[in-house]
Formats: structure tokens, C-alpha cells, sequence
């Protein structure tokens, strides 16, 4: 067997993410669809993780298995030509039988943007999300420091993968920066690996404090106490962004 | 009676143009029943000129009269939250009574955006032309000099207006610029005026030149030759932005 590296980007707004249980629409198995069409044989896709229902993605990577040599240039066309347009597979390399996209990923950067217009952009609406009410960007400058590093991030993790035994909430986050951009500014994260909802949760909480509704000097108290309930809401998925998946 | 002036932005995707005479939903007859709401009385919209369908907006103008005081920013709010989010009023300012959105309109500035990666990028598909096809940027470039200056532009217009006895196919291009963008170039026109579809079609000469389908050298004759049939395709309308309306 021969081990494939697939990047791909996708506008998420009409899908249910990468990956779901249910019958609603979702990427991961439209791409490994038009992979068995090209190959004619059964294909697991296997992505870097999960993105959810409307969350984008620049940079995905996932990985399959074949046995059929092919033209690297003619399974992106085909690919391409079998999925909607929102979905486009940009690029496919070979790699070591052992790569694996979710296992062998060493960082991952997510990009957030906010629109801080007081009037929407229709052309901005569905890739960032637009926050009408001032805010204080000094103080979300300010509170960025606390969540650098290495910490147990629970209380900025949703549900889902908690009961299983393998639950290990703690993360490094080695960089989150604040970048002014047309029309607003973008979140940069980057960190080795980021919990269920973490990306919107620290989003959530970072405008909570622009907006004055909680203090930055609060977040190690917020990180202590392992606790979601006390980290505010979440941001909504249509500013997130997934950019880039790093390995070795 | 005052009058005043609206700056609007649409997201032109699902529309049937700025305005219709069938019953295709057209972003005018939004706008004005949402200004009728709001005043209570009969309203008259006036656009700087149509734009089709699927043409995008980030600053067309036009004009209403109404005898009623109102705050400002208040009518935006309220506008705004009678619209859909595809279409934003930005700004409303009193003008003299005999302001005229059409009429008083010196020069128009459109720019045609071209997405020049082989492949499609999700989040500009509905915002550029996808030309998956290498075409030669220099030959673009030397043609654009004869399209400058005041020509008949005939061979560049559509139908509609030309059976209309006041109809003057004479036209005066201040600046056609080539600019490189992320992923591909734009196309930035300023006129005093635009034939029916002349941006699209002046585009889509540009495009055959680009492609080696037409000499730049052809283009005095087929701006001689008075005939639409001479002068190529028409760019598709996703591409094209109306930017700004020059007033005095």
C-alpha cells in the first residue's frame, strides 16, 4: 500500500463539518466518495480532526491508502470535477506508510476573524463573524498572555470527547496573536493540538473582556477551575478558520 | 421636499439585478419598501444606473425625497434591519433638490476581479472569475491602451438601450488598469458613462487576448466596426463590483 497526503480548503457554511454521525451533509465523506470513484476501490480518509458545522478551512489535511499508481495532477482535476465548489482538493504528495494525519500533526494554526464595522459586510458575512458593538482591543491585547503556554484548557473545552479514558485536556498554545486586518482584526492561533470548541471558546472570552464583561486578570482563575461554565459563551463558527496542519 | 443621498453594498449572488421588470427579486424594490416602512409614505428610489444580475455592489448611489425629519444613523439601523444582510445601506446624507443619481453621476468606477489559480478557491468563487487557464498578462496589458479615450463603444454594448432615439453609444474611459491581487488581478474601469454590459464585454475581449484567441492590434477595427458580433464574449457577471459613483 502507498500512503497519500491530500490538502484541502472548503467554505463550510452549507455543511455540517468535516465529519458527522448523522445524515447531514459533511465534507470528509464527499471527498472519500470521489476518491473511490477515481480508484474504484474502497478508501478510508482519515483527516487531521474534526471541523464543525460551518467552520472553513484553508489548509485540512487528511491521508488514504492506495495501491493503483496515478498522475497526481489528474486525481486533483478529478476530484475536483466530482465535488461541489465548495470544496477543493489543492494539492496531493506521497508520504512514509507511517504518516498518519491526525496522530503525526505537531501543530495547528486557526485563524479568527472579526469583522468591527458598525454596518455588516455583505461580503464578509459568512467568513467572519461581524461584532457591531465597540470593542477594546487593548484589553484583548492584554489578556492574550494568559492563555500562552502550557495549561489544562477544560473550561474552554466542550463536551464530546471528555468521558473517554484517553482525555487528556491539556494543551500548549504557542502563539495567539491579535492582527489588525481590513475591516477588523484576526485571531492567530497555533498550538499542538486544540480541545473540542477551544478555538471559539477563547474566542468567546477574549470578547467578553473587549466588551468589558469580565477581566483579563480573571483567566487563571477561569483556567483553575477546569469549569466550561465559567468561561462565558462561544464564538460562532463562521469566522474560524482551520489554516494550517504542521508535522515533522 | 429634501432629498438625500444613499450609499449601498450588495452582495449581488441571489439577485436579479438592481432592478427588474418582472417579478425576479430585485435589490431597488427591497430598498424602497423598506424606506416606505420606515417614512410611511410612497417612496421613489433612484439607482446611478442598473447593475445585472449577479453583479456585486461596494458603492452604488441613489436617491429618494421625503419631507420627514429622521436621525441619520437611526434610518440605517432600521434599513439594515428591514433588508436582508446581502444588501447594506452604509451612509445617507441630505443633498441639494436638484441632485440627480443618474443624471448628476461624472464618472462610474467598476473593477472586474480574476481568480488566475488552476484551482478554484472556495471563498472567491462567488466573488471573481475563475480562469483556470494560463492567460499572457503583457498582451492584456498592451491592449488596454486602445481601449482609452472617447470611442463609440458600440461593438461593447449590449441591446437593451439602443433602440432609444436619445441613445449615444459615445463613452470616455479614463483609466482601464490592470492591478495584481492575491490570486489573480483586477480590472479597474473609470468612465464617465457604460454602455449596456461594456464592462463584461471589454473584459471578455481582454480574455481572448489574454488567451491568444485575438490580436490587441484587432481592437481599433472592432471599435470601428460599430458591431457587437465583432468584439468576442461576455465576462460572467459574478466577477464585477460596482466600486463608486463621482459626483461633482
Amino acid at each position: 500500500m502507498n500512503r497519500y497526503k491530500l490538502l484541502i480548503s472548503y467554505d463550510g457554511t452549507s455543511f455540517a463539518g468535516w465529519q458527522v454521525q448523522n445524515n447531514a451533509t459533511a465534507i470528509q465523506p464527499l471527498i472519500q466518495r470521489a476518491l473511490q470513484t477515481f480508484f474504484r476501490h474502497p478508501i478510508d480518509l482519515t483527516g487531521s480532526g474534526r471541523t464543525d458545522a460551518g467552520v472553513h478551512a484553508m489548509g485540512q489535511v487528511a491521508h488514504f491508502d492506495t495501491e493503483i499508481p496515478f498522475a497526481r495532477e489528474k486525481l486533483l482535476l478529478s476530484l475536483n470535477a466530482l465535488l461541489p465548489p465548495t470544496i477543493r482538493t489543492r494539492h496531493v504528495i506521497p508520504v512514509a506508510p507511517d504518516f498518519h494525519a491526525r496522530y503525526k500533526a505537531k501543530s495547528k494554526i486557526y485563524h479568527y476573524h472579526l469583522h468591527l464595522d458598525p454596518i455588516l459586510d455583505p461580503f464578509s458575512r459568512l467568513y467572519a463573524y461581524h461584532v457591531g458593538v465597540p470593542l477594546d482591543l487593548d484589553r484583548m491585547q492584554k489578556a492574550i498572555p494568559y492563555f500562552l503556554g502550557t495549561h489544562d484548557f477544560t473550561s474552554f473545552a466542550n463536551q464530546p470527547h471528555r468521558g473517554t479514558a484517553s482525555y487528556d485536556p491539556i494543551r500548549t498554545l504557542y502563539r495567539l496573536e491579535c492582527i489588525a486586518q481590513k475591516g477588523g482584526v484576526r485571531l492567530e492561533f497555533q498550538a499542538d493540538g486544540f480541545l473540542y470548541k477551544m478555538v471559539r471558546n477563547i474566542t468567546g472570552l477574549l470578547l467578553d473582556i473587549g466588551w468589558g464583561r469580565c477581566l483579563a486578570e480573571a483567566i487563571p482563575d477561569i483556567l483553575n477551575a477546569r469549569d466550561r461554565k465559567k468561561a462565558g459563551t462561544s464564538a460562532p463558527p463562521h469566522g474560524l478558520f482551520l489554516m494550517e496542519v504542521l508535522y515533522d
